[in-house]
């Protein structure tokens, strides 16, 4: 009965532990690894990433997939069963010879993109990204042909899966209205109303005490600290695995907040991956969902926890009741001017939460123009510009400070820059939903057990069960939609 | 022209990388990794070992080794055809079953070890290492026949290459009936000529401070920090791989010197490590020596170097000129009197250089009884307590303190013990060759170049290519002997 899903089963426990191992080497890399050592590391990684291709892409697993008896199976297995097939796809839909010189043209980007950033110099970078986009555009057709999708849109299904440029668009669309003249607004609102301006409010301490509050906080939170870490690397970030979870931040010894807000964000991450459903761990459809999914765990623990007056009351009371720290810098009116500023600047990562969308909005057109070859490769720092102006009123004084500041471009992440926008969107939707059956929300108090449960049942559990918009129908009774997001950013940032 | 040679070069080069892969991962669970997160990593590990002996166990390696033309290789290419078909042979003299079961059997050992130990209780012990002991003689029994070598040597053998029972032996007797009384005039002599034993000449020293010495010490020796790190951990160790080298260490606030003796041992291997022959460093070849050799590489540095007279002066102008030490505990006379000190104890990893190989020649008669049947798992405690009067006339209060205390029988390593001698005594030799023809060392001057040098030459960047003793008769014209070690033993603890 079903044997050939058994043995998928089975086929697919052993690539999810290499790709286990893979995610924990990640994390060495960027945390503890000299850095003399990373000619060794790669082929380390080399060697699991061949690994993981052969387990997959050959002709048992084609046999095996054609034999399943699709009716015996549970909900859970037919949809572990329908993610076996998109990961067989996917990786047998473009030759290995595209694969390795993908994988052979990003590094070498990336690598000539860390020293044209560092000189201000695109033109170095110019013909690498050229050769990215070109290698992945052919990658994309070949996918897109397998999948039945436009182009771009396969791109998209990597990083969130089924969602469409259509989907985006309506969203995007409303924004790209929406947010110049807002921002306009919110700024003046800032100055005038609250002099949030006319001042410094970043707060000082010392990195080991940073620390310590930051993992009270992860601790109150729900993070399991007996399955997981917290440490420090040049950019945060969510690495390790579920059962081995290990957070990164970054502290400045002047602004304690800024550390702080980063723990929050990635332990936002990191609730989503130790509450996905155990029994499915070490199968497809018990992984997380797309990037988008999870920024919206990551951004709502940020915008609706971390940034809020009631946090920062609480947050307040215990760095005076608990760490003794009394003076007015502490207050929570400084904290939260400290973490609410809104102006509009160049580096998207430093973005307060209402500028950000604005950053995402203009690499995501860009780079469907850069997909498409309506905009070239040599004409892109000019292109950035005009953007820039356009929606934030603002023109960077270099490509270092404009269009070479990401990674993903160099890493060939095309695709990729939508979703932290549209994980801020669900973040919204999803907190209105919650707020709805819980108008008593213990935020100021510190206890946070419910907000946490409620996302363990309508997202961390599901894994992958259902894709986004089923997930948000499921939970909100909607499909995404902007509307709560806008009606948050106009309470917030221009309510009493 | 030897194609089979050269695709066997290619599965070893994968096996190497898998094998490192294995290496970090142990490194990550004794110091990074989350308490809770052990059962993910055994399933981690498990895959790798997995896909380590399937890339060896099979038809294709067998049918390679068989086609290879030995008259058409190198000498490296040779000695690392041999290493190729005597690895081949270790993986595939027992069975899959078998080699499961040991697995299994040890790791479970291993974990009521530690409870047993914890509460001084043996019985509880006893069937685990009944089975343990049980499973390695079947093991040791298959590798003795596959490889034509009487059973416990087939243990020596997978410890250090080709050594046997009767080489240990010779060196063994001689040892034993020259310890004992040894031993007594040495503690004679300390505490009526020195009075060593009046007082506490330990050196209180903050950890951070500790460790900006150690690795002052570390970059002294020439250890390379850009492919290597120091960190603390529960046992002391030299972890990682030859690019990427991770020795550990504990600190004791209140026992600098023990710390920094930690640190110097583990550097010691680690140049080892780094120094093996770079072009060979993906092949058996270009492996290190088996563990008394290794040993051999520690402990010179840390016998020959660390606890000298030269190192401790020198170390004494580095602490009072550099870190501004000044006070009479810091004085070279104290650190020497601290670090020398000679007393039967019950402990292995804490007893001093001359005790030390009297604990590990009990354990290699008893490990040889419980191999041969001679001595029973039950009776194991009191030919313990026996031993330990005989040897160093002293009765350990508890098992805790007496059969219990190691890790390695619980692991199923017979057979190892005996290299921590030999790799103690092989020191003796080397260090005695170096000095014939570098009388003028410049360990007083903090200078190790000349040394370090001499040892690349004789030792590390020989790999696998010779066995142990065809290794010191290239570099010190003779076979393994006795002789240095007592000379040694003597001049620094009986002379003037």
């Amino acid at each position: 009965m079903n044997n050939a899903y058994k043995q998928l089963v089975e086929i697919f426990k052993n690539i999810k532990q290499l790709n286990n191992i893979v995610a924990i080497l990640r994390w060495d890399s960027a945390v503890i690894m000299p850095r003399g050592s990373v000619d060794a590391r790669s082929e380390q990684v080399a060697c699991l990433t061949n690994a993981i291709h052969e387990a997959l892409a050959n002709e048992k697993v084609a046999e095996l997939i054609h034999q399943v008896q699709v009716e015996d199976l549970t909900d859970w297995d037919q949809a572990n069963y329908k993610l076996m097939k998109k990961t067989y796809k996917n990786n047998t839909s473009i030759s290995a010879d595209l694969a390795r010189a993908l994988v052979m043209a990003t590094s070498k980007s990336e690598m000539i993109w860390r020293t044209a950033k560092n000189e201000n110099n695109y033109k170095l970078f110019a013909p690498y990204l050229k050769e990215v986009l070109n290698l992945t555009k052919q990658a994309a057709s070949f996918r897109a042909q397998a999948f039945n999708l436009p182009v771009y849109d396969s791109l998209l299904d990597s990083y969130e899966p089924e969602f469409s440029t259509k989907e985006i668009d309506v969203i995007f669309t409303d924004l790209r209205n929406f947010l110049p003249e807002f921002i306009g607004k919110v700024v003046e609102h800032q100055k005038t109303k609250y002099g949030y301006h006319d001042q410094d409010h970043n707060v000082s301490l010392p990195i080991d005490l940073q620390k310590e509050i930051g993992m009270e906080c992860m601790r109150l939170m729900g993070f399991d600290f007996n399955k997981g870490r917290l440490d420090i690397s040049e950019h945060p970030f969510c690495g390790g695995i579920s059962q081995d979870l290990r957070i990164t931040t970054r502290y400045k010894e002047n602004n304690f907040i800024s550390g702080l807000m980063g723990i929050i964000h990635e332990t936002g991450h990191a609730l989503y991956e130790q509450n996905l459903p155990s029994k499915w761990i070490d199968q497809p459809v018990g992984q997380h969902l797309g990037m988008a999914t999870h920024e919206s765990q990551s951004l709502i623990w940020e915008y609706r926890v971390g940034r809020s007056k009631e946090f920062l009351e609480f947050l307040s009371k215990l760095l005076r009741d608990k760490f003794n720290l009394k003076s007015e810098q502490f207050s929570s009116e400084n904290l939260y001017k400290s973490v609410n500023k809104v102006y509009p600047s160049f580096i998207r990562v430093d973005a307060d939460e209402v500028t950000y969308s604005a950053h995402v909005i203009m690499r995501y057109d860009l780079e469907k123009s850069l997909m498409s070859g309506d905009l070239d490769v040599d004409d892109l720092p000019q292109a950035w510009n005009e953007a820039m102006v356009k929606m934030l009123d603002i023109k960077p004084p270099s490509d270092r400070e404009g269009c070479l500041q990401d990674i993903h471009w160099p890493c060939g992440a095309f695709g990729y820059f939508p979703f932290y926008a549209i994980g801020a969107i669900t973040a919204s939707q999803l907190y209105q939903a919650f707020s709805k059956n819980n108008q008593n929300n213990n935020i100021v108090e510190g206890k946070f057990d419910n907000f946490r449960e409620w996302l363990n049942l309508n997202v961390h559990n599901h894994g992958s069960k259902f894709n986004l918009q089923e997930l948000l129908k499921n939970s909100t009774g909607e499909n995404l939609s902007i509307e709560p997001y806008k009606n948050y950013l106009n309470n917030k940032f221009l309510g009493s």
